[in-house]
């Protein structure tokens, strides 16, 4: 009897984990600001405590938990998957524009602007019901290689950014992604790569259809673009979907200013992070130029505004999840 | 140390409850079915188990889990805020129907369809920020009561659904709202009556936009409806919003009848629940020629689908959360 109560009470002892919770971090003071400001809202005693039911942290994806160059992943993606359908089918390329992206003509895409690029999405993420869409994603992941690191896409998210968001589920938070991207694209590597379930990603989507073929139900994107989660979009997807405003924001363009405004306006402790993209060497450097993860109005504002500005070059010591 | 560890057993060791999860409803086949179903997902040894992460149930809300007669209490509160925003500012009633509405003339609401209520929803449901709107909508639930009943409007929930919600939960559900009813009218008190947080609350909305104003961000509520969360709308929803194919899902109409049709179209152990509004004396009895909650296609195809059909009257010892 003696031997099972202790033995209860080891197991019933919590284990006291000091283990730094972002090893990835360098010591710096971002770093700082951030541990700080998830100890005070954390602490019962403080007067900057938040309740677990309202520690929501929201991220965009594409620059902030992974990388976005020299295209957004998804539009590679896009490309090989057309390509791959008119290996099956090539009557399906029936315009330049599709013609040249299933050769990978990217150029011909960036060229043709919105009208190309919906054309090419219309094409590789329509017409197809939701799980054999999401497999077609799951395949491409196994097998494609990024041209420059030659790592698999889902393996070129940022490691201090997964710590990140493994630290605030430990902490209570519930993390989620608001991004540009596709929702159904993402929802397949998000709960692997960064801990995070299909209910908490957002993200632009098609509008689907309902449909009973054989008294067999099925979901079916459609073509087009329903609603798109970039600047304004992110906080009313938020409202919408969450219906709180977190008190913890990252993004890494001015696509998330919006969402880091409105977040950080909120009564109480908030906290918005950007990345800036400093590190030419390590992965890329850009922003105020970028026509992808254009940073302008977050450099110029994001001080004054009391946003951590992360700099890549200087607070991260590792970058992917998947080298080093 | 000895007491010590003995404290440490005794506080390790879990509190069976063997008190009856489900104490409202009549020991009837119907509550056997429900229980039997749970049983099975949640034994981990069965062949039906489902993984907690899996266990999502969803719940229609009007008529579903509470009262939705002798209207939809959503119109109710249109009238009444209509009411009072005319007392302080008259103008606002541009047109003959909105004059209507706002003498409470529901009979003048129905008999203009359509174009009548979206023209009530709109002068009553738009323009104003989403806390202001719920301010409204929690004030309203304060004083307003029900004609017939005299109770608080979310009194009128469904003892035996509030249990079942409470019961799923307590075996690692995820239970969800997915109603027609408006979004940002049911957060407001679907966590206090059903345990449900706003996160969990799918519904019809407006579309809202991002403003700021001297600095301050707000979201507003637009006119129009963006979003039809019924019939096809609610499979469509789910799958958009929580990215799961739900494994429970319960409704009253023919409302819901795609969203129980793809529930339990899955793969593995699925249920699909309808209440069917039998007893006038305790409630209301409707079914197939209702302009309200109109139920046909359920109670012709239900049975032959293995859906749980809940007869009031005979499988609900008590009806209101409120009364008794
Ligand atoms: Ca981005
Ligand atoms: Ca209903």
């Amino acid at each position: 009897m003696l031997r099972l109560a202790l033995a209860a009470v080891i197991s019933a002892t919590p284990i006291c984990v000091f283990a730094d919770p972002l090893p990835s971090w360098a010591n710096t003071e971002t770093r700082a600001r951030i541990i700080d400001f998830v100890g005070a809202v954390t602490d019962p005693e403080g007067t900057d405590y938040v309740t677990p039911a309202a520690r929501v942290a929201v991220f965009d994806n594409d620059g902030t938990l992974w990388s976005e160059q020299p295209v957004y992943f998804q539009l590679t993606f896009a490309l090989d998957r057309l390509s791959e359908m008119a290996e099956a089918d090539p009557s399906i390329l029936t315009t330049p524009t599709l013609k040249a992206a299933a050769e990978g003509d990217l150029q011909a895409i960036v060229d043709g602007g919105h009208e190309a690029l919906i054309e090419v999405l219309n094409a590789s993420h329509s017409g197809v019901d939701v799980p054999d869409f999401q497999a077609a994603v799951a395949d491409w992941l196994q097998t494609a290689r990024h041209p420059d690191t030659g790592l698999p896409y889902d393996q070129m998210t940022y490691q201090p950014m997964v710590e990140l968001l493994r630290y605030l589920r430990d902490e209570g938070f519930r993390t989620y992604i608001v991004s540009g991207g596709g929702l159904h694209f993402m929802r397949v590597f998000a709960e692997e790569a960064y801990g995070i379930p299909p209910e908490q990603v957002l993200g632009t989507y098609t509008d689907t259809t309902y449909e009973v073929t054989n008294g067999t139900p099925s979901i079916i994107k459609a073509p087009g673009i329903a609603f798109i989660d970039d600047k304004e979009g992110k906080p009313i997807n938020i409202e919408r979907t969450i219906g709180r405003r977190p008190i913890l924001a990252a993004g890494n363009s001015d696509g998330d200013f919006a969402m880091l405004e409105w977040t950080t306006a909120g009564d109480g402790p908030r906290l918005g992070v950007l990345i800036h993209h400093t590190d030419a060497e390590r992965e890329w450097a850009y922003d105020r130029e970028s026509p992808i993860g254009k940073l302008a109005d977050g450099l110029d504002k994001g001080s004054e505004n009391g946003w951590v500005i992360v700099d890549m070059a200087q607070d991260w010591d590792r970058i992917y999840t998947g080298a080093e």
